[in-house]
């Protein structure tokens, strides 16, 4: 009798582990994935391949998604300009949706008759994980154990020693999720809402005070919205020719963490309804947002910024509450598509001890240069209009609320 | 015959000493009216009042009209979280509503025939100031010849001069406009997109670099939505006891400019519309918003936060358009006295080197503390689900994109 | 040893009549609760009552609910003119919230330990209970052996037969559920979206044909956006003086009934989301709301009724969708009783074989009388304004669009 | 030397005809432009040509504009279910767009200096006409007395009959404007809120009297959102195959008016602020928006109807309010192209006595059918989840509102 086969999407860590071995008592042959959305660092994947191989996986399958996650997410969030609540680029939501599709894809090339992953039941990431692989796979079991039956990260540790595999004995003072997008920190400071984290809980960003005292001047260049190159204010391009698509966003993490910038503290609610804090750092997708979004008032209407902010935070929420599947998600790419026409120009940036200060910008697409190319110069009157045609435009724009004041008085 | 009577909104500069001098000779009796949104430093009001009396009013009238702007329009810009087009905390136009309100005010107290104002009619404050007196006083003339006629500057001092008026020689490289909630800053580099003002323009502010090495952390504690108290980390009280409304935000511009906090350059359509480029420096609602802001979401549902930030920019943007008449106003505001009922508590903040970091905040009402009461502990777990429950919702969860994903895949 | 008190919503039909049985066989002390929410015909509550102490309840509580439902649900789906999907006036969902309470209610008062309702699990109202229930009363247990056991009818009333209790053998041919607010009716063509209900669906509305080829006018008249009398053409009120709250509403159901108004289908998604289909008959709605607005649209500026269209269908679509305890619900309805400061006056309406003619609507606050006070006759000119104003505006009005033509077509 | 040279937006009428003589005198070139949107009666081209011809024209166009208003306009206000204030589909402001355009059109292509129109102050069509000229033609002076100097129609006559020129002395009830959208009409009635239009003002429409007992079905097919075919219930096409494109919609303007459906009374405010009130007759629309709209129920999401209810609306009104050249129309348009995808099947509309009944619809989209392939069977319980995952999903739904309630009362 053949064998059953699951797909583990497998971090190395001690739930995927347990999860592995667990697996293979019960008799499932164990595909293990390790989906890379930007969050390992130079040598880890031989280690997790190689810890999978030690827990007895029938196959490892490394899948390098940090193209896709830029080109399918990251892009949109910079065009939406999605920050949740105002403050926070939504670091570990959107990663979940890319490794999830890319666990469903491992399944079917296996051609496996269930996946699992490790998420437990108390966040969001098991409700993210069950939603994609439900519309794209729906004859796929879920195995989830670790949320299902609350498996405690003790008894877990017991089991794997028992079976003779070592586990480490350090316990991390902070829950650490990195990936391209950003980088999450939890721990006791973020469980309540009072205290700020140490300095010793941030991972690679400077604190303001240890940053350099002079900043540093960049010049970004976008098309249609989206950052094509960026270099110093010198020249010197940030990032290699033919770089990965997502290198402007991974120096510009390394170079803004350096002048302090990136930082912050994420309240807000999960889909499950409980309001959730952590920590954040993410350079780059602060300074792509915030130069993206200066170049955005150069060159879109006030209708346009404004209903964009209205959409776009909604697709962002959308998207970080796993509403992926809903055909609207397509209607709002279309839309945000639309906008960026113009998005192509300059911005300039200084990063300077934890403030991005947006310098200037310039487009060929400016209104301001329309408008002085029309005859306005704002200031100093304008060849568009006459002064006696500015005085009738008050009077008329004072119309409907004159009218509105006088309907407020009944007639007698 | 007696002679007609006008109001004339008075700052002492040259257009509104033009403007008292040529209505006298052309037979009004002139009213000035002096209004303070926050922009006299001290000694100015007498040194405006004295100019009125030399060049010829009949009355000069002195309205402190801070503490009103603060209760009525400042209140609401924070409950809103307002900030244009997400940076600018809108400085002038409010002001003018105001403004514009006291003078209709001194009118009809004095029963005057007209009222008169300088604004020109390359901007929107013009629209802003006849936009509140037909409404309100639809009976009175407006006379705005700076606007209607497109008065020169050089002509209007020759005029002065020709009567035996002093004018002051000096030409201001930048013009500059004070008040309560900001001051603006426009020159010859906001009137393109690529230039960023230089360190000279900036009226109060302090640089990044010349800001102290170490930042300051305060207490600030609101309810219902208005900060009601303000002290340092010590304790210390950031004002005095009975000071006006208005006291704790001034407090903070200085205190806040002495850390670097508060610099910007706005970039947004007037309702004329062409856009417009001004620097402004606003550290007090900068760090009153941003506050604001974290205490909401400790205690507002995603729901709330979501809609008051749409509507919250719709409400500020139709301020900052003059369209102060349109019942709308009356309902944004119910909607968003409603929403702050449980905007109470404190937020620590601390200024450094022009960065606003919010530490931490805590309220009666903290969704966080709810949720832990209720048996959710972040991170570890719930007691107010099973993970069979988990499961079953990220299951149900599942279940509208999963149809939609069928649905686009018509049956055979 | 005290036997546990169980308080269960109670219709008298088979599924609450076997949970009756059920629980009392289980030894649970059974408190009914029968609570009016305008689906009980004359009679029938004694029907109820009879058969709850046939079926051993120890208490039967009877709640009239209609004033109730009227005052806090009624009035504000008029106010923010509700009709989700834009047809369908939200019958069965907002009942349920009323009965959910009104059971709690009795609970807390019986001092019972748990509550019960005979909800499946198929549709939403099972959600609704549950909300309900667990905001207002979290420490009472829930329990619903229909849903969580997919209870079978048949197996339902053999159980019942066998403890020696009548059961009608009638099956009906189409699921009814009748109330104040309007009746749904489900069956085989609403199962499918092809298909309408045939005549002998509907319960009490006539067809068009039946109906009686004289039309009948009536006069509607609002206070803020409340209806407060209703009469014929020729002066006879349509209800009695000192008639409860929801008397015009039920006058207006038979009434436009008559007239053949108040049919439907409606297709909208679920909570749980899948598509459902189903008629309704619910004429007094549709007329109050299809008044109020026209009244809206003679006293409400533009902005305020398009946004109170967003917001009033946000409003609607959460209560539908059980989300009556975020916050957000006392906001919208703050804005909703803002906006209707000014909607008094009256309505003019036509009931003619099926059709809500508007007829004509005044008050003391139109803007259409404001606007002639001052002075514009539309169709004949203005004396608020000369042509050269209205040319002037024009001009100005076309600034924008010319500007963002110009900035399309990049500077060489 | 050459004479100057204008195009005229010309209809034949008294303030179009008295243009055309008073340019020819003052010295211009006049070519007449008489631009069809649908309003032109059999026969009536030829007339409106010989007047042009008679008064002096040195050219005459005629433009058929028919299928790029049904192209570029009708398929948008479709695909958005646009009705201004929910009523009236916006038949005037979409056709001056066109005919605007078209006018401009002709006056590149002649080589004009200037275009005039005959459009009043009063209203605003006269905007609508500037808007669409300043920015397609900034350098084309616009002529336009009747606005500008306010022309009586009496000195118009009387300086036409001085020319020798036969002016009709038949003085019109009622101000009819025919298009292919719909027909408005003005008359005393309308210029308050409370009278009704009398029978004989209507144009073609049959009062609901007067139609026929019987009613009609159609079959109306739909792709993408357009409509593609239109038949009776028995097959017969409603137009001839080859037809243009916007021959259904004119068919269902005379079907649907032959039973009484499409008359109403539009209400709202105009660009220039003040409330007005006008009849119209527009069935071809009401029946294609509400089929629409019906389909749109059986394929799309919730969150896509109701998010493009709100920016459907908003585009309208732009359009409506002239605000044509803002590019957030092109993202409007964007967004509701990716809607309509499935927008793709069949829905069955009975006209009836003034009644448009929807009486069922099909969609190899229909998100009914992908729910019951996947095994939900609404009213009978579903094998997408189980009794457990019913309850659970409720739990799990009910958890905000709990922690909501309980963050209401705070801790002690």
């Amino acid at each position: 009798m053949t064998k059953r086969k699951i797909v583990l999407a497998f971090s190395g860590g001690l739930d995927t582990s347990y999860l592995l071995v667990d697996f293979r008592e019960k008799g499932w042959d164990v595909v293990t994935a390790n989906i890379d959305t930007g969050g390992l660092h130079s040598g880890e994947a031989e280690v997790v391949s190689a810890r999978a191989e030690e827990l007895g996986a029938i196959e490892h399958h490394v899948v390098d998604a940090r193209a896709e996650l830029y080109s399918r997410v990251v892009t949109y969030a910079i065009k939406a300009n999605y920050l949740r609540n105002g403050a926070y680029p939504s670091c570990v939501g959107a990663e979940r949706l890319i490794q999830a599709e890319k666990v469903v894809q491992v399944a079917l090339e296996v051609g496996a008759d269930a996946v699992a992953h490790g998420s437990t039941g108390a966040g969001a990431d098991h409700v993210r994980y069950d939603a994609v692989i439900r519309a794209l796979a729906p004859h796929l079991e879920i195995v989830t154990p670790v949320r299902d039956e609350r498996l405690v990260r003790e008894e877990e540790a017991e089991f794997l020693r028992s079976r003779g595999y070592a586990v480490s004995e350090k316990v991390k003072k902070y829950s650490i999720n990195e990936g391209l997008i950003g980088t999450s920190i939890g721990g006791e400071e973020t469980y309540g809402s009072w205290e700020y984290l140490p300095e010793d809980a941030w991972t690679y960003t400077k604190s303001i005070d240890a940053a350099p005292a002079e900043g540093v001047e960049l010049l970004l260049t976008f098309e249609k919205g989206e950052v094509v190159d960026a270099s110093y204010a010198g020249g010197d391009p940030l990032v290699e020719k033919d770089s990965p698509n997502y290198a402007i966003l991974s120096a510009l993490n390394v170079l803004g963490g350096e002048h302090g910038v990136g930082r912050g503290i994420h309240m807000g609610s999960t889909m499950v309804g409980n309001l959730a804090r952590v920590g954040f750092e993410a350079p780059g997708m602060l300074i792509l947002i915030a130069a993206h979004r200066e170049l955005e008032k150069l060159v879109l209407s006030n209708r346009q910024q404004a209903t964009k902010a209205t959409l776009g935070n909604t697709y962002g929420d959308l998207l970080h509450e796993a509403v992926y599947f809903d055909p609207i998600m397509d209607d709002f790419r279309a839309f945000l598509d639309s906008s960026q026409t113009r998005v192509t120009g300059q911005v300039r940036v200084r990063l300077h001890k934890g403030n991005i200060v947006l310098l200037g910008s310039k487009s060929p697409y400016s209104l301001l240069d329309a408008a002085t190319r029309s005859g306005v110069v704002y200031g100093h009157g304008s060849s568009l209009w006459t002064g006696e045609q500015a005085r009738a435009f008050a009077h008329m724009y004072a119309v409907p609320g004159a009218i509105a004041r006088a309907a407020a008085t009944p007639a007698d």
